[in-house]
């Protein structure tokens, strides 16, 4: 990969694929006294991505956005080498915003100076761990992702040192654990959320939804829709058990699961899990207390490819 | 404990006891262009910890040292509640090298947001652990001790943010695992180890040493002789393998086992354990090689007191 590395011509966002190269051009925005926004992605951005962008434009000078697909947070079985990587697309999407200021685009070697290995007994070198947040919801399938996460991310900033960083709701249990590392390791930075973007028919948007084929797409919004109507349960119906609030969302799913099976459209939709969390803590509640900050979230494979989405309930931020 | 943290009298060093306000500090040093060089202690300062703040002054503009009991590198039945405290002596001593430039003493409630208990099954929050490194010499009897220092060290760089950090190489271990966090993380942060301080007789400067009674104190060279004997080995007399190499030490250290036994001086002395390693792994050495950098190490009982050491081979700066 080459990018232009140097001072751009007008229009043109400067790329750094190496790291020394990108903290000149961090010290010159200091120098400048110009604020930094940070939004670190994977790539295959999407307008949930853009949206992050164009919020951290309105609350800093200079806006960077990193591309980097994160070995640590994929386990073996998991996408890594299939994850899309569509770097000229990125360019042009960042471009037509208007707000991007720098792209980081880093190496592995660069990033993990120990190396980095998808067997997790095998890894050696620096991690960051999240105790208490990493290991239910998202992280029970996943028991190395939020490590992996937490890890990249604590990089990154030491990278980019904003002022602030920018993630999207969709990763709710993400926001969590991120807002607590900022908090615990005292890094000077404000961590902001920014409420997902969703399509027309309220699909959450994400990378992933590009491995969709046509038919599996027209029934993918079911866990949006099952999440909306456990909302409805609490908002509409006033329910507090757990059972009461989840069983709309249940329901919604299993017509959609035997729908599927039934039209023998030649691939599955099965759930993973629905989950209702309070916002600090993410343990499970059996009773959602009044005005109780929660998260109402869940997972889906519709084929193979894994959705996730959530629905704050008594927040309004993560 | 209440200190002065606004501007001080001639002569005087500011004592930080609140974050906020030593960032408010680190700002204007970084506006008057001032490069910050940073010595993290546990207090109860002596001329080892001093040697630092004085090499960091040579390199830096402005020297700061924290003092901070880190509850995190303690097991519950280590002697965090005994560890010395003596702000006063050790504010004297910082005031008499003239090269400390601030005093951060911040509080177990600010360094750990999330809380810290001792028992490591019940903490949550954020750590970092460096994997492959940690688990060796020092952290087999102590599981818990580097996970905490590189935990505490990560916070107080980020709330220290500077440009040198000086460590003593009496912890060798500590010196290789935060070299190696420093690395992995990208923390744009210079690492610098010093060589250890002794006393005349040659006893590794400790903290710990206090704790000594004046008998203790005559027989508390062992190790230091021990490892002496041991590099001679290999620097006197050629020797390359492992057995060779520390049979000298465990003889000196059997024998002063033997005479504090046979003359009933009312304490133990027990080795704890002889190390041989690379100095880049910290992997056990069978065989040292031509030239091969490693660190030769120990830890020995006199009483209840751990005494440790460490002497290079190969090398000048961990």
């Amino acid at each position: 990969m080459s990018h232009s590395t140097s001072s751009a011509a007008a229009g043109d966002i400067p790329v750094f694929d190496r790291i020394d190269d990108f903290r000149a051009w961090r010290r010159e925005q200091l120098k400048q006294n110009k604020t930094v926004g940070f939004v670190p992605t994977m790539g295959a951005l999407h307008e949930g991505h853009l949206s992050l962008v164009k919020a951290a434009k309105e609350e800093c000078d200079s806006v960077v956005v990193s591309i980097f697909v994160n070995p640590a947070q994929f386990a073996p079985h998991e996408d890594l080498d299939q994850y899309p990587r569509t770097f000229d697309t990125d360019y042009q999407s960042l471009a037509s915003t208007g707000a991007c200021a720098a792209i980081l685009l880093p190496r592995v070697s660069e990033m993990y100076p120990s190396g980095i290995t998808l067997d997790r007994s095998q890894q050696r070198g620096t991690f960051v761990d999240v105790l208490g947040l990493s290991h239910q919801m998202e992280g029970i399938p996943r028991p190395h992702f939020f490590r992996g996460v937490a890890t990249v991310v604590t990089k990154l900033f030491n990278i980019v040192q904003p002022e602030r960083a920018y993630f999207g709701q969709k990763d709710a249990q993400q926001c969590v654990v991120v807002r607590n590392m900022v908090n615990d390791l005292l890094l000077p930075i404000r961590m902001r959320s920014i409420p997902t973007c969703r399509e027309a028919d309220g699909l959450a948007m994400s990378s992933r939804n590009r491995y969709l084929t046509p038919e599996m797409r027209k029934v993918a919004t079911l866990l949006y829709r099952a999440l909306g109507a456990a909302r409805q349960s609490v908002v509409g119906s006033g329910n507090k058990e757990r059972k009461q609030i989840l069983e709309p969302a249940y329901g919604i799913i299993e017509e959609v699961v035997q729908q599927v099976k039934d039209q023998q459209l030649g691939f599955d939709v099965r759930l993973d899990y629905l989950s209702l969390v309070d916002v600090a803590t993410l343990t499970e509640l059996e009773q959602l207390e009044e005005s109780q900050p929660a998260i109402l979230s869940g997972a889906v494979y519709v084929g193979t490819t894994r959705l996730i989405d959530n629905i704050l309930l008594n927040a309004e931020e993560l």
